[in-house]
């Protein structure tokens, strides 16, 4: 092949991660550069620049890489910009792809990080074959990218797929969310939302847990999984509970778009059947019966290390 | 044209109603037969050819019609097959496009009533020029035609848009829907659902309505309209109830596919203002920031007698 490369680049808060990927999804070349101390864009930019060129040239050149893909919050498809994205140090609208083609003189195509990870799914992972599914990725917050007939669904504004946003639970004591609305799904199937329901869980309740050996600002979900693993109660609560609101969700998600699968993507996913059971035994007991034992949950086969860069890489072959 | 003209068919519970359509969307000529007193398929279909051959003459024969199209209840365009709709007479799966086609000898389209609306819509009515729209059916019951990317969704199935059946009240409270569940939008937003509200908000009010005037269990949400157009109070709160829950699912459906508009279409959809100022006010309310005010909420311009024949019809060109 004349340009046998692509680069993935994965853009988080903190961190940005990138490597170059070959046809078969081999992850031949990786770096990473900060993300968050750079305040100036153009900064970060250089960089970026300077960190993948190295990489670059490793492979043999600029002439080998076919482009470059990205998925960035808030990152959308169809202008190339990040807009608005409250956990990157720039604020306003972004021209990443512009910048990233005028620097690197490859041309680039941009999405959300979970649109990224479906369509790494769709390349080289579980949903390879598949031409409908949801990926759900469980992180920090909750994100989807939602692929219909084979296409990831941007919508109107390429803003499409932003199910973590859509309410789970409504009234007074509906939880707020970080997007200032109440009763999302990511105020609670987050690993901050499930940090969240340990305090509540603990503050009402009187049995003893591991997770009372905390202090309880500090849990995270990782503490509440290690707890869950070990037998206490108040941490499989916590995930039944949690299972039960993305069950009920991926209900109503099934009723929009008929699915073959939904994909469960990123850190509490890693809780394999903790999480994978209640959530598919909510959704059976809330799904219509038209889809009753037809819709899979299943766990993402993307290698952890490497998957936001498979998946963003991904994005280069529809270009 | 060699084929000038296709049929749309819209078959509801109790009645089928057909027309044979040019392609500028006129309904040159158009009929009707019973669905509900057909309780064998094929002297249904029977009934049908005899009425479809006198319309199909009066245009010059079958050599003059490019294909035919079907709205019916629980349609699969996928496999041409109505499939264990509740309310037609037939059980389990009626292959219907396959058994048309034997009969006719022209080729047939079918899909669910709710699709076809968002087919006529596109190509002749509200949504002309529109890629991406959802089309909700505001009838007996609440159906969906949801647009992406100027595609009907079918999802892996074809049973794809069901958002009648996505959950709006949760709880001991929620209502039962005919589908056996509790809490769907449509055991709130169908002509039903509104009928209901009326008949539980008088038994707990006791201001006066004009709706006190009639027998409470014979109250219909045409009822209701007359006494909101007459000012009557309890009949504009049942609007503002519904509109409400309308707007809080529409800002969830955005959520999904980012659409440019959500089109009403269907018996409530006639209530204009009445329904659209609570469904827009409620839907603003409860919509991600990215999305406020940039999604048109607008009333079918389909002409209410045609819209479904035209709907149905326009399936054809796909083919």
């Amino acid at each position: 092949m004349d340009k046998p490369y692509v680069i993935g680049m994965d853009m988080g808060g903190t961190n940005t991660v990138f490597g170059i990927v070959d046809a078969r999804g081999n992850v031949v070349a990786k770096s990473a550069v900060k993300t968050a101390t750079h305040k100036d864009i153009n900064l970060y930019i250089d960089d970026l620049y300077n960190e993948l060129l190295i990489l670059i040239n490793s492979v043999g050149g600029v002439s080998k890489i076919r482009g470059i893909g990205v998925g960035a919050p808030n990152g959308n498809y169809y202008t190339g910009n990040i807009e608005f994205a409250p956990n990157l140090p720039w604020k306003g609208i972004i021209p990443f792809s512009k910048l990233l083609t005028d620097k690197l003189g490859i041309q680039a195509a941009l999405t959300n990080d979970a649109n990224a990870a479906a369509f790494g799914e769709m390349t080289y992972g579980a949903a390879r074959g598949m031409k409908n599914f949801i990926m759900i990725t469980l992180g920090t917050g909750v994100g989807s990218g939602i692929i219909i007939d084979g296409n990831v669904v941007y919508g109107h504004d390429g803003f499409a797929g932003e199910l973590g946003h859509t309410n789970v639970v409504r009234g007074e004591s509906a939880r707020l969310c970080g997007c200032g609305r109440k009763g999302c799904l990511e105020a609670y199937a987050s690993a901050t939302g499930v940090a969240r329901t340990a305090r509540e869980l603990l503050s009402i309740r009187k049995e003893n847990s591991l997770l009372r050996t905390i202090p309880i600002e500090s849990i995270t979900s990782k503490d509440v999984y290690d707890a869950a693993v070990e037998g206490d109660e108040i941490a499989k609560e916590i995930f039944n509970f949690t299972g039960k609101l993305l069950g009920e969700a991926f209900s109503d998600f099934v009723a929009f778009s008929a699915p073959e699968a939904i994909i469960l993507f990123g850190g509490l996913s890693k809780a394999g059947d903790l999480i994978l059971k209640p959530v598919v035994e909510n959704m059976e007991m809330n799904i219509l019966v038209l889809w009753k034992n037809k819709v899979k949950v299943i766990i993402s086969e993307l290698k952890e290390a490497d998957a936001a860069i498979l998946g963003a890489s991904a994005l280069v072959w529809e270009l």
